[in-house]
Formats: C-alpha cells, structure tokens, sequence
C-alpha cells in the first residue's frame, strides 16, 4: 500500500472537489473578503474491540499529507514564498510556479524552483486516523453514516443502538468551516463481518490497524507517529471516561 | 464584533489564498489522483493563566463556519447536491451556482438556488479557539512564532522557555496535509503588557476570553459552545497532566 510512484503535480483549475468561494461581507463597519471553500460536515468513530482490548484505527495513503513532507525536504523555497496574512490562518499558501515532480522511482531526486529534492518513501503520506466519512446522505442520521463507514473501513457490524455520541467541533474553522462529530463505538470479534479496507470502486485503500489497549496513551503522544488529532483526544477520552471499566495505562 | 452585514458570495477564480493542485500518482500498480492545497503548517498554545485560574482563548468570526451554519439552514439543497465519492473525504463540496445572497440586515431573507433562507446573526459564525498562527518565517522556531502569536493575539509576553510542548498532529490530512504543533503557556496578569487583539492592518479582529478553571471540563464538552477540537483537546490534557499542580473539576 505504500508504494508511491509516477507522481506529478500540476495546477488545477477545475476541481470537482475544491471550489473556492469568496464571501465579501461588513463586520462591525469594517468591509472584509475571505475565500473559503463549501464542504460536507463528517462523522469519525473510536473503536474499541473489546474480545481483542484493541482500538480499531484506519491507515491510509494521504497526498496532501505527502506533499507537505516532500515539501518539508526543501523547507527554504517554501519559506521564501510565505508572509501571507495572519488572518488567513490555515488557507494562506506558498504556491509552486512549477509541477513539483516527475519521478518514476521511490528516493528519486527531483527539482522544483531550483531546489533538488528527495522524493520521499510512501510511507510519509500514511497517516492513522479515526474511522470518518462525509455527512454527505440527507436522509440518514449521523449514527446511520458512522455505521456505515465502520462497516465499509473496518468490516464491523455494530448496531446503531451501540454508537454513543462523544462531541462535536469545528473541524476546518479557516477554509471550510465544516463540523465533524465524533462517536463512540464498543465491538467484539463476532461483529466482524468482512475485512474492511473502504470502497476499492471508489479509490480507497484503507488498512485496518489495531493498537493494543495497554500501548494507547504512549502510541498518542508519540509524534513520530502520522496521526490526527482525533485520535489523540479519542484515546484520552477514552482513559479518562472508559477507566473504571476497562485498565489502561496511564504512564503519560 | 458580531455585527455582520452585507454578505455577498462569489465564486472565486483566483484566490490569493485557495490555490488547488492535482496530484496524479501510482500507488501499488493503481492510477489515482488527488485535488489538494498547499499550506503553510501551524502553531497553537493553551494559555493558562496562574493569578486569575482562567484559561485564555480567542474568539473570532469565522466566514467559513458562518456559511456552513447558513448552508444548514437549507439543509435539503446542499444534500441533493451531495454524493461525492467518499475518497475524497474533507474536500467534497456542494456548489452554489448563484450567490449565496445579498443581505442589508441580519435575519434577511435570501433566495439561493431556489430556497428561501433566513440570515443567522453574526454568532453564528463566532468560534472559540486556541491562540494560534503560522509557521510562516523559516527563521524561527516554532516556540518563538508562538510567543510572537501569544503577545499579538493575547497581550501576554511569555518567554520562549516557558512554553512546554504537548505534541503535534496532521490537520488537514484531506486537503492540505499541515501538520499543527501544540504548546503549553503559564502566563499571569505581570505578564500582560497588551489588550491582545490580533493585528488591525491585517484584518484580525480577536477578543480575548477567559474560561475559569472550574468550569473547563464543562465548556469543553457543551456542544453548543462552538470551539475548535484544539480547545477540548488540550483542557483534557489540562485536567490529566496539571491536576496536581491545580485543582480542576471533574464531574464529566
């Protein structure tokens, strides 16, 4: 799954997927713009086995993970290029005039604006994350939608009766302003009814992880690990609420 | 600060700040391409003030978040437009071929795609977070840029040294790829030399809040504040790693 080849990269103009907005608007008397993108809400889930006292994680390739990586190896040219407004939060961008690279093999060097650079190993673009999907089917509950997507990415089949609700916040608060709400999930090993993995007609490649239970708190907090955000706080929520009934590790 | 007027949505062709690329890749034998944007990666801090036991946030409006709770108001167009392969998880979007409307007064009517919709009042777009920027200089470190953002946005000037790191994460693994690096603040009222605010000649217009200690576990998790995970996220880590240095409530 982690092979990465052939990679190019050129600008896009018509994206089905990111449409940029501008809103022009006037707070407090002050006119302002800002360019945002329209998105769907979504839902993530924390899994938790309770035959196997794992947690049941999704790992997947992500480009736009691995192209900050890849730029991260030519730090300089991408600095150069920033001093975008505060205010612009995670939307301001160093744009490349130029497609950043053409390799056919892994490790291969490649150039872009004049900086050589490494391509690095797929294994950069995996990161871990909770089970999530869009809020993209008006006539389905929240719950419905994160069923599903623990059926499709994680092959469980857990009763909606069984998902209990977590919180929710604001999950892209600079560009799409989208909301996500995370789920709370307890499975056994006789709710596994496939293998997982997404939807391969829809392009997905999804691997099934399990981390242990006793090496949660430590796999949260180790930043070589690629994850989300909602996996660390997942992984609190859980110690500090789902202790009484099951041990944790608490060395953190 | 919540006086929004004059709202106007235009597509935008040639945001400074949004530019889309297409990735096109070979990941194990599989032809895939991927819409992404490039980013800069961020820095944000829990401020915990020692004199007043508060902890110290911002409170912004947000245009994307304010759309996206208008979006929810005509919640039957946005779906019917809906049904993006799930791949493309945070970056699939329902598009308005006309503006979204053009309103004089809060709680105007506008018409958008054939559906009437009353204009929420400026809270609605209003999110707490945590004080935070980007890491948009190549010459500091990210302690130094999270100093720079405390003082700008919160008027405290806390030394580097005294900024503890809780750890990083990805944060936008759908879109962008950028990675956000969390720190840790003590701050007390001898260290307030400013109102905080953001920066005026660039358009921030930030109130500081103060959230008192005994009620963080509360706020965190009342879901009709509306906070970034980054706020809930890190009052958690709080209440597990300071408790016994200060007293916090537990009653969640």
């Amino acid at each position: 799954m982690e092979q990465i080849h052939d990679i190019q990269v050129v600008p896009c103009t018509n994206s089905n997927y990111l449409k940029p907005f501008r809103v022009h608007y006037n707070q407090n008397g002050t006119k302002k713009s800002w360019d945002f993108m329209r998105t769907h809400d979504s839902v993530s889930v924390l899994i938790f086995n309770t035959t196997s006292h794992c947690f049941i994680l999704v790992k997947q390739f992500r480009p736009a993970v691995y192209m900050c990586e890849w730029e991260r190896t030519k730090e300089p040219a991408v600095q150069a290029a920033a001093g975008e407004e505060e205010g612009a939060a995670a939307a301001a961008t160093a744009i490349p005039e130029t497609p950043i690279g053409e390799t056919p093999q892994e490790e291969a060097v490649a150039t872009s604006g004049g900086v050589k650079t490494h391509q690095p190993p797929g294994s950069a673009g995996m990161t871990y994350e909770l089970c999530a999907g869009l809020v993209d089917k008006a006539d389905l509950l929240l719950e419905e939608i994160a069923r599903q997507e623990v059926l499709e990415e994680c092959g469980y089949d857990v009763p909606v009766a069984k998902l209990r609700r977590i919180t929710s916040y604001s999950s892209g608060e600079g560009v799409t302003g989208a909301k996500q709400t995370m789920f709370y999930a307890e499975v056994s090993d006789e709710n596994r009814v496939g293998e997982g993995g997404g939807l391969p007609q829809e392009g997905e490649m999804i691997e099934v992880v399990k981390v242990p239970l006793h090496e949660a708190m430590t796999f949260a907090y180790d930043e070589s690990i690629p994850k989300t955000m909602g996996v660390i706080f997942s992984f609190i929520w859980f110690h500090n609420n789902m202790s009484p009934k099951y041990k944790i590790s608490t060395n953190v």
